[in-house]
């Protein structure tokens, strides 16, 4: 069992667990589409995320540079390593304070993950 | 800004805030339909969550009895108590541990949320 967050900035604006890590993956790759291959989503997905993230906040989190020697290139700014360095400092303060309570709650699972599965809310 | 957390049961199974709040009106309104409608969907769609959500535990969260005077009641067990002060309370110890973060973060939105919007992931 573990724990993920959501950061919800308002009623529209949201980073979960799949922002968080595609931008990780474009800073250790230094490549959108890299990232997206890395993550079975297309770059056109990817690069919409990117661009979504982007526009939340004042300062970007990934500056993209195109054309150049081998193409183009994307980098995780300051403000982007703060967030990321934020939402894995939460996740894994949480996962070690409540890890006994995460425990017992594990203990009343049923095994069988084949459920009938309705769309998540 | 706040935290929403999600419970990943496995890879198949989470629990996030929609769940959650769900039971919570369950275990206020006594019923799944008057839940339904405060949450705005179906009386089926609330019905296979609420499944969804007990066949995840060896005893069940929410417990309904059929018929009776005045139609069927749905009920909170203690199991389902648990669930619920378990994720409410690491909600509000992340929510006041991390405050001066997130109003930091906070200061380096954007206003609008006029934004184009990718399916978020």
């Amino acid at each position: 069992m573990r724990l993920t967050l959501r950061l919800d900035l308002d009623e529209t604006r949201h980073i979960g667990h799949g922002k968080i890590k595609l931008i990780e993956l474009v800073a250790q790759t230094g490549s959108i589409s890299a990232a997206a291959r890395a993550m079975n989503m297309s770059y056109r997905r990817a690069w919409l995320l990117i661009h979504d993230v982007n526009c939340m906040f004042t300062h970007p989190i990934i500056e993209t540079q195109l054309g150049g020697k081998g193409g183009g290139h994307a980098k995780l700014t300051a403000e982007g390593q703060s967030l990321i360095n934020l939402y894995r400092s939460i996740e894994s303060t949480i996962q070690k304070d409540w890890a006994a309570d995460l425990t017992q709650l594990n203990k009343g699972l049923t095994p069988a993950p084949h459920i009938k599965k309705s769309k998540s809310i």
